[in-house]
């Protein structure tokens, strides 16, 4: 009964085959291999364009801080939403990135940046004011941290916003799977024909051991000589990136991180349904793998006892995540316990 | 006939099996995982110590830059070889990691540093004079980037030199199982034995997919708390730790790391040797898995014709690098070739 | 009728005649010379102690910066006011200075921090969890960005809870002397004896022609060699501090600073009791020399085509700022323009 | 008899006068003022061209740094002679303002770099090459740490390879004037019509309180912007900008900085004339305001005990060097006591 994050989960048994099987001879380092060549073929068709750039990190903290870097100057800013990871969880890694810009937060209900608040962010934005930070990058969480999935048209119209002011667009996908097969939508669409510039496509929580591709979309592919320079400084070049890619190539072959994502999907809803038939309210919407629901601290409390995992989050509720490992079995003992 | 680089050679079998065998069930994220804590006891094992602390990245420039900024403050700076890796080949990743520290070059016969040279940067340091930017690191490369290893009773000499005045001593250890091999030295013998305080331990070039350990060793465990922070920020913490630990264990296990390096070095004895028995003098003495030889520029012409392949090296001679999975094959092709 | 800003006022008489009488023969450079010597001495007097070391900027955005950077690391978070200058003013000087630190915002009414949000703040801060970013630093501004000055007790209730806390206690004195004469306390009372660590003591809009004193007391001494070599290595040690040190000891002798806020304020309340003679309310008190009214439309736009000069300020006010050099006539002169 | 530095001399009367005479009433703040209007117009004349934009701060290092850091990103290097200033003495302020970029160090007789090092260095550059740092610009010191004058005609050869390569070039001219008298060159001549880009255009060394120009010529204006904001993100935008603009409008204006650095020239061509004359010789030609001079350790230490004030040199020579302050009379007495 542990729902304590997607993180904790296994990788999915493809991946690690998928790494055996490129470990056979001599391969091209720092990311000239065979595998790299194929793999983007292979995203090429998930995302339905060969207008892209990419690379590879294993850690969603590197992946969105090296991209929000390659468009954030040291002296700019970049808007998100105040409980945006890349705001609470990564450490100040986008400032060291970027060497010192700044994040300027937005309110918003379930971690969606308000979109009024966004158009006046955006209306009193100076850049040619000297003293003031002026806003370089728009960053959107899909799924965000509260489990609720950005629509098409929503990212749109933030996007089309964005882009009048000079901003180009940013999305932290660590569970961008799941809010694929939330909304129903089709990778370009919640992309680049959305007016995504650049993608962080986390597979890591969805089931690779650790793969992050950061994915530059039309215009932004200006910066791909700086991404693989800023990637190569920190440390994200590895010699061996066969293994990294060949863990994409996985994930995205016939579909296993949208099935996947599918299956984590379904297990948070069994246990979002199982919730409120028993009476719980969630305190948001269930649109992807996690669920946050109020529990008396006494109920919460019970589940701790019977061996429960899970957080309590901002705001008063908890939140239960499942992976792709999560199981019928362990929602329904979670359920029984309540 | 590759003999590039020892990074493009493949993953031992026994790397990924291990990987493998690690990916059961739910696993604690960020490296508070059980492999780890197994591991914890291999590297003590491996260097009779229990006065240590460890980190995990996928790549030596990662872990080289993590171990230095722990010691290198922005204002300070880092004594080391002039074509050492660090200042060479890592774009600027010790000044990136450390906020702006400095290289401070040296120069030596082979990569060494030379011990007079030494000793003048040393004796001329001013950490109380404001305008000038003192030394706060050594860090030496062993296997150096000329192949030669340096011995412990060597290290001692500069690890005494420097911590006299205050430095603290790191040692890039990319090639460190070679350099073991090599001198027939112990591991301890060849780190904290020497006065070594931070050792970046290379595994990738002797046998694993991505797996370069940052050792602490006694005093500078004070650094553990920071270094972790510093891997967080630097997006060198990926949730899924345990495919990092798992691979340092297979190495260490049954001194597979050792194996691996005897066979890397052997097969470079064996060029070397073939090389002088056919009259081509080596620029320096093979110590490890690397020979450089010079070659008249019609020989190493018809050696890239026969399919060889082997790099070009600052003052004139040709690169050939073994790795554990050069085979005598290759070697004897290409001494044939010659 | 310029009320813009007091940035704009010249230096008074008496700061440059200093700056000529130490312009005798050769002086120790890079502040070595006599007159910062004797500065100490002033600065000694003027706050009642001993205990305290110091260095001198000609820019605010330098002096606050190279405070809070000896005391966040890149790691670390400075906690302040979400209308502080530090944030809003000063084109990420803190970021860029501290090597990345960030700022964590705090709401609270005239731009006083929130006594509740502050407590909650530093309640929820968790130095050891090392995916968030603690806080290292609370900086308080006064007077605030609306022109409201903190109380001895009042700063020494936050500064208590901030030590308890592990924080350092550093305060923005860009107005700091029309605090003193808005308060009625002693510049002691005001700094360390309310628990206040280090101080940017400002003095260009008190007054001089550019020289903002930082000031660190008791225990942040530590920091004196770290400040210095920040100093040098961010260009604030230019060779000939006599004349950085010359404005200070001009401004502190015969408490000039204090004389001339005085005048300020007095002008500001003659400004804010015109104004609410004349009906027009005032959107903060008036506690030193800055003025925020509200004022309809057209009469804003009345003065400003009489050819008086001030700024729309976040909230729907007007700020009116006076000077050392604003006079009775102006005020009375913008009064009558109502 | 103290020939330390240049930097330990007072200002030029006419300084000081120039900065009274601009304190009179409310001017713009942040560089808005008239005075730097003026100061323009005073420049291009100096220059002979209108096609340039200027900043200026009081700091040397500050403004090398500033100057650098908008032709340098955090991922590239700058050349330069291995004992320039700003390699020795600026306390790694060219690392933390470019956010991490490399000094690459080049060896030449008299601090001037070697050409044939430098054409090797231009030629084995390799921008697109992800490991290593390539270079973005040449920085020449001139006068030079050895006190050697750069020709026009040397400086276009150097600057026509650099652009050939791809680098911006750069003057660091803290005794940029004394060069001018050393090789009675025109400003224009020394700067832009020789090919450099940007200038750092010293003024405190030769008679200033304060004062440092950056000067970005032709098509470097493009980053004028840039080098505002950096400049204010750093604290080099102090309000009170007129007292800055008011001492290099006193210096350019009736040649005075040329009359000043003239004067200080003609006093070391007095000491090393009469160095030689008394059979001392001199480390390198006397060219600018400094000797270099080879005495025997006892004649060292009698000019010690005779009360002379002047440093030592890496080399083995000993360094005098001449402000605008420096008399007759002192220059006599030291020839004197030898």
């Amino acid at each position: 009964m542990n729902f304590g994050s997607d993180t904790t989960a296994p990788a999915h048994p493809l991946v690690l085959k998928a790494m055996a099987r490129v470990n056979t001879g001599i391969e091209a380092s720092y990311g000239a291999d065979a595998v790299m060549v194929r793999l983007r073929e292979t995203i090429g068709r998930a995302f339905e364009t060969e207008d892209f750039d990419f690379w590879i990190t294993a850690s969603g903290t590197a992946s969105n801080a090296l991209a929000l870097s390659c468009f954030c100057p040291p002296t700019g800013a970049i808007l998100c939403h105040q409980e945006a990871h890349i705001e609470r969880d990564e450490r100040g890694a986008p400032e060291f990135f970027s060497g010192g810009g700044k994040l300027r937060l937005l309110p918003g209900y379930g971690a969606k940046i308000d979109p009024q608040a966004f158009l006046e962010a955006v209306r009193t934005n100076s850049p040619d004011f000297v003293h003031e930070t002026p806003l370089h990058v728009l960053s959107l969480t899909n799924l965000t941290e509260c489990g609720l999935a950005y629509r098409p048209e929503e990212i749109s119209v933030y996007a089309e916003q964005a882009k009048a002011a000079g901003l180009v667009v940013h999305v932290d996908g660590a569970r961008f799977a799941n809010a694929l097969v939330g909304t129903g939508a089709m990778p370009s669409a919640l992309s680049w024909k959305a007016g995504v510039d650049v993608l962080t496509l986390g597979l890591t929580k969805t089931g690779a051991a650790g793969c992050e591709i950061i994915i530059l979309f039309g215009e932004a592919r200006a910066k791909f000589a700086e991404l693989k320079v800023r990637a190569k400084r920190s440390g994200h070049m590895p010699p061996k990136m066969r293994f990294l890619a060949a863990q994409a190539e996985a994930m995205l072959t016939d579909s296993l991180w949208i099935r996947l994502a599918g299956q984590a999907n379904l297990k948070a809803r069994r246990l979002a349904e199982g919730f409120e038939a028993r009476g719980y309210k969630l305190a948001y919407p269930r649109e992807g793998n996690e669920v946050f629901v109020m529990l008396p601290p006494d109920v919460s409390e019970r589940l701790k006892r019977a061996g429960a995992v899970f957080y309590a989050w901002p705001g008063g509720s908890s939140r239960f995540v499942c992976s792709w490992a999560s199981s019928d079995e362990e929602a329904d003992a979670l359920l029984a316990a309540l």
